[in-house]
């Protein structure tokens, strides 16, 4: 990245050319939107809110701002409203000199709603943006800028010309003229929306069911926000997320919403997605207050979004590549290792160490004196229940050959590299004598029926979390989340070994003997050394132990999801 | 994703939980920036671009407006002053509530400078966030706020207590009293920086380079950034962006870095970010703009962003997951291939189709013509040379083996999954003999030469190449990559076959023979297979013949760097 050009130090940097990205064109051509709206300046919701989440979602975003208030989740301290001309003229260059695919608005003024309206309405239908309203009566943090009945009426007037309203219950209510909205059942909130699409006359409503959980049999809280889409419902169901941060998720969603449909998406869809990133964003949370403010915080608008200079040290394309490189390397190896590598001494090697870890110890124990083991050893487990377990690990095996392929890609020395691709040819090995276990005592006879197994839910979350850190992490990461498989079935089946009591010509009994094979004890061993060797690489223990209790947890749930497995559950 | 619930039509969606990223932690500590500025309603520069540009660095932003503008690029047509007291309660409760990390300024006013002087200044030392000061005097639009004397009275108030003072060099000039500098040479350039620390007092000065560009050697226009850190210097060198579009670079540079300085980078790192950020940033550019609209237009903030729901559809946990692959599956299947299938037949194969594309066959006829080759076949190239070439080419096949395991995880069948796994062992065989061939005529004893090969930069732009393609594309498109290299080397050495003089004991030789050999005809048979299979697979020719060219012209620079090789360029 820099050498030095002089006798006085000084230092020259390169700037590299933007990369060749496969999936970026010069010039390209953003979907654009349009917040109007008023200014949160502690930056939760409103206009801000707004623009981060078009930015989130990879559009362009302009402002149109009726007032600003000085505010932080502890409450609103001023509003400052905007001159009407000034707000028109905003308005009126925006959309001559630039595309506006979107228009969002949020919480308005008078003279917003009416300039608004006036140059909206004039436009050709055909030329007019999207406009997705979202009736703020109540901000989060308890203030409103206007009479709720005077926005009411700008509500009314806008919304024969929105593609989208979007109000909570509360908000519902006042549209309708009703002072609390009786809302016990998913029949309910389909009829409120009915209504609503009579009352506003907007072609699509959605009804948001944040404000009105409800419990289901298990005693899990659920929200169902629900979509008119014309004469179509669409119900969106989500578990109720408990945070206490939840400042501009109104905001939040209906900007995700535009650009959604800013990028072309249909509008089921479109709401789809902003839902679900809303819910990401609350759930992931973010902590942007000073510890005196205890509730009423931001949500997480950037949780998918990397940091560019880490993302440059990482890619062989930038100069600060190399200098960085050499910077970690020295740091790691001078740093971290010792006081914890002589920590492994004590617990014997670093498996130990990762099952004897408090957040890792209860899933391990679960996962290997699973119930399913013991119900395979003593033959008491239906017939079905083991075809399905073969038939979902035959597909495991699938995933599991891939994954070990992109640890090869990131292995650190030719000999790692190796390694994995000899383990990948195991693995096909192993998937073989599945295939043929599974068409001698099934009766298959076509080979496509293993093409075809569709995978269950608990396959697709342990895939799911083999493909993030496959993704985002580094050899080590994958080498500690690939190994509870590797280490889990051997050590469940010495649990379990004294039960073992099925005759020795059952299926099951083989199964339970190739686990305590010695080829198995082997592969076992040489995941021990692997284990020992990656942990000296890495001085985030933390984290692998995270990861070793998620898999131990996903295999579980693999295991789980064979017990209880029935047809219908599917 | 969806089911029918009942007769009436309503469908049923489910929004998953936020699924278990390995880089994520519940509550995140992100990063605060704040920017005091003025709105820029248009979205490309002002406090939006402020705001896009903490939100792409993964930061949490917030906002002290100073002022609104009604503008676009093509110019400004109003200004709303925000009174003091408003801004005062803005920037006083942010304080009090939020952490704040880094301030940056922009354009100011009177009161809001006045404000943050005395806010700021009453901080004791060890508490004020980073404060980065980009002293806006005029607008790339054209328009200023106040008189450009009194912004330089703020200016000189706030530099004493900056981190960074970020001017370019007309604002050097009047910063300095001077209606014109003399910025004739770097040297110049570092004069101008040092002079600044001393007028401001700011202990740190980026000294912009872009309104002074100057032509290298080459013909080349360069652009030099000079950073005064404390005593020492930096000097930033990058290629000078040729774009009309170029509205708001100010803005996003200091933004840019003042996010970095809030992730706890050091301040080099960070202006080393923020330069390479924003010429990524205008070198991919965007159109947002209606078509009178010819300059002055936006940059791209959010070239590295991916749209959340694309991501959700292509990710396993999601609910959209199942829909949308299905969707895609039919249309896929639907629309595309049978009219471009018969395109390939009338060339015969699709690696006829792409190497006679125009915007490949100039690529691949340079190529597959080098000079490197005759040379080789002909034993004039320097010794020294083809060492250096075996060397890259063996850390190339590294790579390559390494690529091949990433299309193994990505492969659609079980087929094509073995064939990359085998085509990995094969390159890996490829390896041992270019080892063996090496130690032998180099006289190499030691293995670990192998492992320590520096990769020039013909290799790391190749191998960054493959990296995109491999993180960004699918199997398909890493199929095409890996292509020309098969091909291209088979077909070279068939155009200079009749040029093989070298003696047959000699290395050249046989480097030569072994890409006629059969086995190496073989294996590009099984690439033509392999190509025409691909090619039914994609409706998306144009993104596959726009990979094999930038793959062939990296091909051509790989032998250019072996051919041009002297130890003194590397």
């Amino acid at each position: 990245m820099s050498r030095i050009v002089n006798s006085t130090g000084t230092r020259e940097v390169t700037i590299s050319n933007a990369p060749p990205y496969v999936a970026l064109k010069k010039g390209e051509r953003l979907p654009t939107v349009m917040t109007v709206a008023t200014s949160d300046p502690s930056g939760g919701a409103g206009i801000e809110a707004d623009l981060k989440t078009f930015t989130a979602h990879r559009c362009y975003g302009l402002t149109g701002m009726a007032a600003l208030t000085a505010q932080t989740p502890e409450g609103v301290y001023a509003i400052h409203e905007i001159p009407k001309e000034h707000f028109k003229l905003t308005l009126d260059s925006c959309l001559r000199d630039m595309r506006v695919d979107a228009i969002k608005t949020g919480m308005l003024t008078k003279p917003a709603v009416e300039v608004l309206y006036e140059t909206f309405s004039a436009m050709p239908a055909d030329a007019r943006p999207h406009l997705v309203v979202d009736p703020v009566l109540v901000a989060t943090s308890g203030s409103t800028l206007v009479s709720d009945q005077s926005v009411i009426d700008f509500i009314k007037t806008l919304s024969p010309l929105a593609t989208l309203l979007t109000p909570n219950a509360y908000e519902a209510g006042r549209i309708l003229g009703r002072e609390s909205l009786e809302l016990n059942s998913v029949e309910d909130l389909i009829d409120v929306a009915c209504e609503l699409q009579k009352t506003t006359l907007c072609p699509n409503v959605l009804l948001k069911g944040g404000h009105a959980p409800w419990v289901d049999s298990n005693g899990q809280k659920r929200v169902t926000d629900v979509l008119r889409l014309g004469n179509k419902t669409v119900l969106y169901r989500s578990v109720f997320c408990t945070s206490e941060n939840t400042h501009g998720t109104g905001c939040t969603l209906a900007s995700a919403i535009a650009s959604n449909l800013a990028h072309g998406e249909a509008l089921q869809h479109a709401v789809f997605g902003g839902i679900q990133y809303v819910h990401n964003a609350i759930e992931i949370g973010c902590t942007v207050t000073q510890p005196h403010v205890k509730k009423n915080g931001p949500i997480n608008h950037v949780y998918a979004i990397k940091q560019p200079l880490q993302e440059m040290v990482e890619d062989l394309s930038y100069s600060a590549h190399a200098l960085r490189v050499d910077e970690n390397r020295s740091n790691s190896t001078a740093s971290s290792s010792n006081s914890l590598v002589s920590q492994i001494r004590d617990s014997g090697s670093f498996f130990e160490y990762l099952i004897s870890d408090p957040r890792v110890k209860p899933h391990w124990e679960t996962y290997t004196r699973h119930e399913f083991v013991r119900c395979v050893a003593d033959g008491t487990l239906p017939r079905e229940n083991f075809r399905f377990f073969l038939e979902q690990d035959y597909a495991y095996l699938d995933n599991y050959a891939q994954i070990h392929c992109i640890a090869a890609s990131k292995a650190p020395t030719t000999e790692d590299f190796d390694k994995s691709v000899h383990i990948v040819s195991e693995i096909k090995t192993e998937m073989e004598k599945h295939r043929e276990k599974m068409m001698r005592q099934f009766d298959i006879s076509d080979m496509k029926h293993f093409d075809q197994i569709k995978m269950g839910s608990a396959l697709r979350n342990y895939a799911r979390f083999f493909d993030d850190v496959a993704r985002n992490g580094s050899w080590v990461h994958l080498c500690v989340a690939l190994s509870p498989c590797l280490m889990g079935y051997g050590n469940a089946l010495r649990n379990f070994k004294d039960k073992i009591t099925v005759p020795k010509d059952d299926i099951y009994h083989s199964w339970c003997e190739d686990y305590l094979a010695p080829w198995y004890v082997e592969a076992m061993d040489a995941g021990l050394i692997l284990l020992d060797r990656v942990c000296q690489m890495s001085d985030d223990w933390d984290t692998l132990c995270k990861i070793y209790a998620s898999v131990c947890k996903l295999e579980t749930e693999f295991w789980d999801a064979a017990l209880y497995y029935s047809p219908e559950n599917l």
